[in-house]
């Protein structure tokens, strides 16, 4: 069984019950959610070995956040419990022509604070074989920057094969360092980026032109770097999009199926969703399976209430061969 | 007022509420169905006369279930309450291109121990006009045929028009009979049946090539087969189906429109209500009416939670009749 | 800041939870909605300084109900508490192929037994720039229908811009007067009417062969009116509409875009949606953008629970103006 | 199996969930219930035959009122739909010091306004061996008193037992009759009294000094009249009462035990039970265990929500026989 | 109608539903809540004219909050929307043995930040009565505890009367300052005290040997001080509390009844209850009727959820006065 | 950090909300719970490493299950997934002199039919200290019987300390053996029993006449006993229960106190509570410390919705300690 390693934030969901908006009654429901944890969740629901690495606060509040990633399968045994408030979002889920929107309430959070020093990276990376990172974490602070590039540089001694979704998010990268500050060290030490044109112009600072541009540049500019993977999606409306995903090698590229998903039940985390199934097609597959394997559990995450894709390998696997959906299976 | 009497399992369904992937949060939503009850109270709910043999558990379980039925306007007088289990399916509803997914726990029901000695046939057929049954019955248990078996020598007897939903289900069958061991003599006493080809190939253990040579078989084998009611469903996905029907008779057939269903909001029951619906269009109206009407009603209940169509048969006529629909009616 | 004064009945709404039908489980939603407070709380909600008039019964419901105008920031300080019952209506939301069904229980409500002798125009009036009203209130009795006319009255010779929804209700005008003894008058003291074809009729008692002859006599016959406002709404079904309006001036007229919108949420409140992006677009808008911020206002009701738009200003100018829709705004 | 009538009206409950002020969320419980209409439900939980007389309206309320009675085990084969409203009444559950409120919405009700013409009296009273009727009916309007007085007139002309619980409410009486002009002549038509002193003053316009008084007068004027049953209850606070019964005959009386009642779950409906357990003590055993029997099924309603008790033969003879309570039963 | 100004920080308050541990289910009841705003919420559902002063954050959160005051009665007109978070509380319901939980995550919110140089003092305080303040405002950070003495210089140079409830809190104070160097000049300028021994030992350090010595000492040191007042409470559990108060002026004093409050539903916001009682009772009445006008407010406040009295003049007065309590009013 | 093996069955339960009877609403609350596990699941939640040994059916269902332990703390490394159902029990929690009302739906289930023949007892015992069982586990099936048996010899053989809580249970020991067939034989590899006078009459067949004569008897009997713990709990009713516990040595004894426990949240899993209580207390106290903690532990339970004391070390330690209770902590 593969071990997989990932790092990162992981927060309060608080959302107001179905299509209702932002406190429109008196209750909301709670998640516990972050963007590689999420990665982390579905392939432990498929089987794997997880691990995540973050740090919580030391109340019922961090306990219940470390209670819900092992329900989910992820090993917890990493985590230190340290003084400090969880990162909070509000999301409100769209409806139709209406946007879903998330209010942040992230800042100054215990894993902001985390600097990660004693953490046992021979223990942590023992038998692993992947390490997958967001562009979020490094964006938080000058410690959680630092974390990462500490955790990559410890993935890479070991042999071990690094995944990172760049993710640029221009409401983050608060704490005085510009992005191509950071970014491209930690590219450096990266194998497979998933990432879209405006990930690489922010993260390196560079113009580049389009895609084809970006491709080229990066497999020039990172010689340890195998893959880049895009997804392309419309959204015809909050509860409408189509999407699709390639995987580039340097001189191939590998295309998915494109998924029109109506009736969308939760739209966030579904590039986790796809992250999960990339990394774990890539553990198992050729790459063009590797690719399908990635879109279908994404679409199927469309479905999925929460921050997290929970689904059987045997659901992606019907999906991705184009078994017929929509059936009752008894 | 017509007297229409039903045979089967009613079974406690629980299934997450909303959206929600089977134990993603902690409540389950409570209904009690049975393919065969559910015919019935959607014509108890048209004003029908309409009672149901089965059997349940002598305990809150049990009670709550026929104070179930009776709420649906179904007498429930002849319904012994005996020792033993209720039957359970836990029902995930699918969306999008997730499928609903279901999962039994009705092996060993009090039902299906059921042997139905003391049943007063005299009363219960009194001044009935139709008997309606399901290939889920038989298929129970050694007791179930047998029963089965019986309610349709005594209905037949009586002169009163039998409906059967051969309803093939593969993961039924497991009590040391096979279907062609049981269904033909179940099929010689019954005068419509619902099925389509499967069905016809593993209840009468034969080779055929479609539909029409399956036709061609039934009504010459069975003397008494009077309609032959089959539908057709396309699954976009979970949320999206196209389904139509046709009513045949040995030479002619009638065709119903065909309904363009999406935002589905439950699945389950809807060939239930399509086959109350015809057997209230039997009753009432031509064949070309009666086809449209049923067909109306099985599309109504896409839109309505639970087992059951809660549905006026006002609401039918009027979308049989195609008056326009998605108003607010006021 | 813009005054704005509405009048008309608030009334408790009842409704099953989500895709119920009605009393299918054992609770029921709470909203408090009347269309011209619906049409005042939009306006609210973008910043305006709304005053409703109306009158609540003396008791913990009527408290609630003005309680819940003032969360949606609409002056209360003009509404009396009086003896006498709330006016109930009963809305099961519909789905796909079934319609939405209200069932109204509003007859001998405190506010159609009240006569506003006591309310001081004065101070209501003192800094307005808008009234408006609609066909509702003088169908709900005599005293509704004199004080909707001495408000009128009291509006124009303030010289208060006056807006009024015709919305003709058949199954309203039981006090003894037919629509034509009554609206005449009190159109011919409004400045933009919100009708279509049927309200003249209906109000005027005129045979009119389509809208054009109806611009035109309306135009001749109200020498104070300047705008029309028709909406168009083609019902797929209950989850898929199309729609579009034109502002028509007696020379000119403004069409804004259509909307298909599928996935509806609440129906309920589209149309007040509408008129409170209306009367917003003429007081800060031309023609032409007013009826485009109407019309986006009105789409995104439909995702909305409840009878009220809840949505900021800035949403609204977003879909009117194309700003990419659907997205997850962070 | 002993058959039983009752006659009244069942209204609509609304009421705020748990211990929540009138409208402080946004649903509200549904329940439907009615004096006695409850003390029926009770009965036929125990296995008694038990038909309903009143009247709904023929809407969806209405529909869902009389399944909820049929879900109970009430027969309503003799409830007609007619014209009208359906009677609310809406419920805070009081807590601690704070007591219970209830607001009344019934004037009007389709009940108020049915004279009960049609009713086939041979049919309703075939078989049976009780009535029961309260002062809550002839309270109601002109229709309801004669109603009232028609039905204790069938019964008795047939030999059937009649209770009544006397049951005076200010509030009600405000058709422009007052009690003593029409309670007298339903009290001699009963057998059974369930009323206070202050019943017996208000009911038939007298001086009374205490309830001894009032019983030797009642037996002296009513001859026909077998027991008079009064409960005392001391309200500590709305979760605390203390409550007992006693039975009087002409010269001796029977007193149940005495019941401390804390952790109150619902009030509403105990004096029902209580009813309902009277009727089937005196139907089944003598007089000492009846009133007993009555006593524990009044107190076990306290712990049950809603208007009715749900609760088993076996759970009640227990209590009243000093079974241990508060166990687990497995 | 009297006029009064309450200033302090509103949080979001989150709950797990009933008697739930934290995150033992998916959602959270939602609430807002501040010491000083409940106080004044419970006078303006009294009738009185309420203003509270604040500061939100301009986001849907801020609006929310702001809604929910003016639905509580609560003139907001002077409350900004500025940058920021909002301040939130965690509360976990105790019960029997098991002690309440608040979870703070307030530090840095919007209010904290506020210095409030736009205020308009003149506009605040004309017309008003009376102000009130906490010890937990000049807690919060240097520009609260200037706002506070700020607040105070312009209510006392207006002739309003001040009350302030010292309210030390040892987990607060964390800017930089201690009690002792900031609440002196505030207690001052404050005419009426909430407080107990420990609050004059914490906010003045000194040592009192008891609280007669501490009233000595503070109607010497304080020549504006007319009131003391201070309640008493016995915790039996968290579910039984047994509470009296006494009002001191330099010479008399009175007490109120005690309450055995057995079945409390919700604690939280019970002393802001009583000083709102308080207020409103020294605004209307003689002291004897004052205190024990806010001992039944306070007592009431622990049997409705949330963080606010909710309950008419009319309960508060039975309630004080002896009127049967735990009866159904109808 | 302690290692802990605890064994049996975890079991679907069912309940209706808040005081409801079955049924009477549409919702189930779910929990996962069985003795053993909500043992170990107290410990887990104060930090011990606990393991516990079932099996769970390889459905969605099954998955869940074990996903809650993990949540809890617990780990599942060593259950098995394998064919069948899960048992089931449905729960209606009592409340005042109605009992709570457990109705058992567990045979047959996978747990019951499985044999334990792969489990690697090595690996479960490396480290461990303790281990815990139940006599519901050996009275559930010969396969159950047969493991116990089993894993009593393996913790015994590697020096691990045992504890047993014989709980006979009548409705169980359907598989064809009675207790004293079994019972002795693993009373002997047993150092704790947790145990009533009733309890070793039917696990030895014996007649006892009172405790003392058990215990007397036990120790005589068994060589490797240290300790019988016994609670005594007076049942006023299912809201208030009288409980205190005496942990007996050969020749001494050490009582906890007594807690009058009033307004009762979930009685279910108190005994295991205590149970953990009493392991956590052996393993890190005094005899006398170790029952008051057990004690505290067993009382705060009735504070707790569902099957497992979720609660810190610092609770139990507080109320054992005598800290007071029912305070709101900040
Ligand atoms: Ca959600
Ligand atoms: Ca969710
Ligand atoms: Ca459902
Ligand atoms: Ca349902
Ligand atoms: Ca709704
Ligand atoms: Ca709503
Ligand atoms: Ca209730
Ligand atoms: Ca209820
Ligand atoms: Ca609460
Ligand atoms: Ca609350
Ligand atoms: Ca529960
Ligand atoms: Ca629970
Ligand atoms: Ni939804
Ligand atoms: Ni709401
Ligand atoms: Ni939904
Ligand atoms: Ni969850
Ligand atoms: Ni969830
Ligand atoms: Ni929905
Ligand atoms: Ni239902
Ligand atoms: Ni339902
Ligand atoms: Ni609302
Ligand atoms: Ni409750
Ligand atoms: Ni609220
Ligand atoms: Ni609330
Ligand atoms: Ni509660
Ligand atoms: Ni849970
Ligand atoms: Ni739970
Ligand atoms: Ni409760
Ligand atoms: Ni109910
Ligand atoms: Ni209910």
């Amino acid at each position: 069984m593969k071990k997989i390693i990932t790092l990162g934030e992981v927060m309060l969901r608080l959302s107001p019950p179905g299509n209702q908006r932002f406190f429109q009654s008196h209750s909301l429901d709670v998640e516990f959610g972050g963007s590689e944890a999420n990665v982390g969740a579905a392939m432990a629901y498929w089987g794997l070995n997880v691990a995540h690495l973050t740090a919580f606060p030391d109340s019922e509040i961090g306990w219940a956040a470390a209670g819900q990633l092992r329900k989910n399968g992820i090993d917890t045994q990493f985590i230190p419990f340290i003084p400090g408030r969880i990162g909070i979002y509000f999301l409100e889920n769209g409806a139709m022509q209406r946007s879903s929107q998330v209010i942040y309430d992230r800042a100054g959070s215990a894993f902001a604070n985390f600097d990660g020093k004693d953490l046992n990276w021979d223990a942590i990376f023992d038998g692993a074989s992947w390490f997958h990172w967001s562009g979020i974490t490094p964006a938080l602070s000058k410690e959680c920057a630092e974390l990462t590039l500490t955790s990559l540089r410890e993935a890479t001694k070991r042999g071990v094969t690094v995944s990172g979704d760049l993710n640029y998010r221009s409401n983050l990268w608060k704490f005085g360092k510009e992005p191509h500050e950071i970014m491209p060290q930690l590219m450096e030490l990266t194998n497979v980026f998933i990432a879209g044109t405006r990930d690489f112009k922010q993260c390196l600072n560079v113009e580049i032109k389009n895609f084809e541009a970006a491709r080229e540049m990066a497999f020039n500019r990172f010689p340890d770097l195998q893959y880049i993977v895009k997804t392309d999606r419309i959204s015809q409306s909050s509860s409408h999009n189509t999407l699709s995903a390639v995987l580039y090698e340097e001189k191939n590229s590998h295309s998915s199926k494109s998924y029109d998903m109506t009736h969308i039940v939760d739209r966030v985390g579904t590039g986790d969703a796809f992250a999960g199934g990339l990394i774990y097609g890539l553990l198992h597959m050729e790459p063009k399976e590797a690719i399908e394997f990635a879109m279908a559990a994404g679409a199927i995450k469309h479905s999925v209430p929460g921050d997290v894709l929970l689904c059987s390998l045997q659901e992606v696997i019907d999906l991705a061969s184009g078994e017929a959906v929509g059936k009752i299976k008894r």
